[in-house]
C-alpha cells in the first residue's frame, strides 16, 4: 500500500514459548525502533501445548500458512526451535500462495529444517539468524536486535561478515541438516558456502554429524564449508582427543570439500544472520 | 582343515575395552563351551586408546584386517560399540580377501555402521546381536552366550523369535542407521524387514531420526519396520506426548512402510541375534 508500515508474523514451527518472551520482544523492539513502524504479531499458536510441541501438526501448519499466506505480512519470524518443524514442513509446500514466496522468514536451529524445504521449493528470502527467544540469552537484546535490522531494513552490517555477493550461502545446525538429508526436504546446495554450526552435542556425535554431513553426494557439490561455533559440547569420556575444528578439517579433507575457516554463527547473542542463497548487490 | 577347533577373533572397531572384559569372556566360554574346541582372540588393539577411540582408525584398520583376511579365524566380533565403525568402514571393502568374504560377523550398535558396509560389499554372513562388552551387562552372561552359540554352532534358537526364512532382515540402532544414509556405506535393504532399537536418546530425537530413516528413498522399500527395545531415554522436557512405539507407527504411516510390530532386540541383555539377508533354511 505503499505506506512504510512493516508487520512482521511469528510462529513456533517446534517448540512453544511463553507469553512473557513476546512481551519482551515487542516492548523491546517499540523501543529500539521507535521511529518505524513496526506490529510484531505473535500467532496465538505460539503459546498453545501438545507434548513437546506448540501445538499439533496441524495447528502448527496452519499457523505457519495464516502468517505465510497473508499478503499484509512482510516477514515470517520463528518464534524458536526446539524441535518439530521437520513435522509439518513437507505438506506446507504445496500450500504456499504467491503472498508466501514474496515473504522473509527468518530462524535457525530446528528452524532449519523448514528453511531448507521452503529454499527447495524456490523461495528466495530466506535467513539464517536469531529468533524472539534468544532475547532470554545473556546479551540477546542484541541478537534480536540484528533480527529485527534484517526484516525491517534488511541491514547489511548484520549479516555474517564473510558472506560474498560472488558465492551463494546457506546456514544450518549440524543436526539439522543431517537429519533432512535424504528427506523430501534436501535442498540442492551446489556450489554454495555450507555454515554450520552446533550445541549440546557430545564430540562423538559432532565427528558422526560430520561424516553424514560430507558422506552425502549433494553435500559434496558446496564450494566449501565454514565452521560456526560449537557450544555446550558435553564432555567425552574419554576425551575426544580433537577439537570441533580439526574433526570437520578431518571430514572436509577426507570428502574433497574445501574447508573455509570459521562462521560467525552459532546458538548464542552472537549469532549473525545467513541469507540463503546470493545476497543481491544493493 | 576338517578339523571342528573354533576360531573367534575380536577387534575393536570404534571404542576400547579393559582387558578385564576379555578375560572374563574367555573364562565363560571355556567354563560354558567346555565340550568344544574354542579359541577366541583378542586382538591387542581392542585395548589400546588413541583419545576417543581404541588406536586411531589405520590401527583399528589393520586389526580388523588382521582378523578378516586370515583364513585361521571362521568370525570376527566386533568386541563392544561406543563410536568410530564408520571411520574405518568404506577403506576397509577394497582391501578384503576371498577368506574375509567366507566369514561370519557379529556385533551391533556403532559396529552397525561396518555391518552395513560390509553388507553393501556382498559379504553373507553378518549379524546383529550381541558382543563381548555386554558381559559387563546384568545378566550379561546370557547375552555372551547367545552370541558363542552362534558363532560356535550357528544355533537356531538365539535368533530373534519371528525371524522367517521367507523375508530377508536387517537390524540396526537407529541413530547408527540414520547417519549411515546417502553415505558409501547405505547398504540396499529392500524387500528386508528392518528391525530398528535405540537406547539413550530423548523421545524428540527418537522422532526425528524417524523422520530421518522414514524419509529416506531407500528405506521406503523395506517390506516393513520392526521396532526393538528404545532403552534408558532421558526425560523430554515437557513430556513428549507419545511413547517410542506411536512415534514409530505415526512414521511408518506417514511414509507408507508397514510397521509389523515390536522386535526382541535392544541394547540389553536380552538382545537376540538377527542374521542379514536371507536365514538359509536348514
Amino acid at each position: 500500500m505503499g505506506d512504510d508500515r512493516v508487520r512482521i508474523g511469528v510462529m513456533a514451527p517446534g517448540s512453544r514459548i511463553d507469553t512473557g518472551i513476546a512481551d519482551r520482544v515487542r516492548t523491546f523492539a517499540m523501543d529500539r525502533f521507535s521511529d518505524r513502524l513496526v506490529e510484531i504479531y505473535f500467532h496465538p499458536q505460539c503459546f498453545l501445548a501438545s507434548g513437546h510441541f506448540a501445538g499439533d501438526d496441524a495447528v502448527r501448519a496452519e499457523a505457519f500458512l495464516d502468517i505465510a499466506n497473508d499478503e499484509s505480512f512482510d516477514s515470517l519470524w520463528f518464534a524458536r526451535g526446539g524441535y518439530g518443524a521437520c513435522r509439518i514442513a513437507e505438506a506446507l509446500i504445496p500450500r504456499l500462495s504467491d503472498a508466501a514466496r514474496r515473504k522473509t522468514y527468518l530462524g535457525y536451529s530446528d528452524a532449519g529444517s523448514l528453511l531448507a524445504g521452503l529454499y527447495k521449493a524456490g523461495l528466495s528470502s530466506l535467513a539464517h539468524g536469531p529468533m524472539p527467544v534468544d532475547i532470554t540469552r545473556d546479551g540477546g537484546d542484541g541478537a534480536v536486535e540484528r533480527a529485527l535490522a534484517y526484516l525491517i531494513d534488511c541491514a547489511p552490517n548484520v549479516l555474517e561478515a564473510g558472506i560474498s555477493a560472488d558465492t551463494p550461502t546457506a546456514a544450518f545446525n549440524m543436526a539439522v541438516l543431517s537429519q533432512i538429508l535424504g528427506t523430501a526436504l534436501e535442498p540442492d546446495l551446489t556450489g554454495h558456502v555450507l555454515m554450520l554450526e552446533e550445541v549440546s552435542e557430545h564430540m562423538y556425535r559432532i565427528d558422526r554429524l560430520m561424516f553424514h554431513i560430507t558422506g552425502n553426494p549433494g553435500i559434496r557439490k558446496v564450494a566449501g564449508i565454514r565452521l560456526g561455533r560449537c557450544a555446550s559440547i558435553p564432555a567425552n569420556e574419554p576425551d575426544f582427543g580433537q577439537t570441533e575444528e580439526e574433526v570437520v578439517r578431518h571430514w572436509c579433507e577426507r570428502s574433497g570439500i574445501p574447508y573455509l575457516g570459521r562462521a560467525d554463527i552459532g546458538h548464542d547473542a552472537d549469532n549473525k544472520v545467513v541469507p540463503f542463497g546470493r545476497v543481491p548487490t544493493s
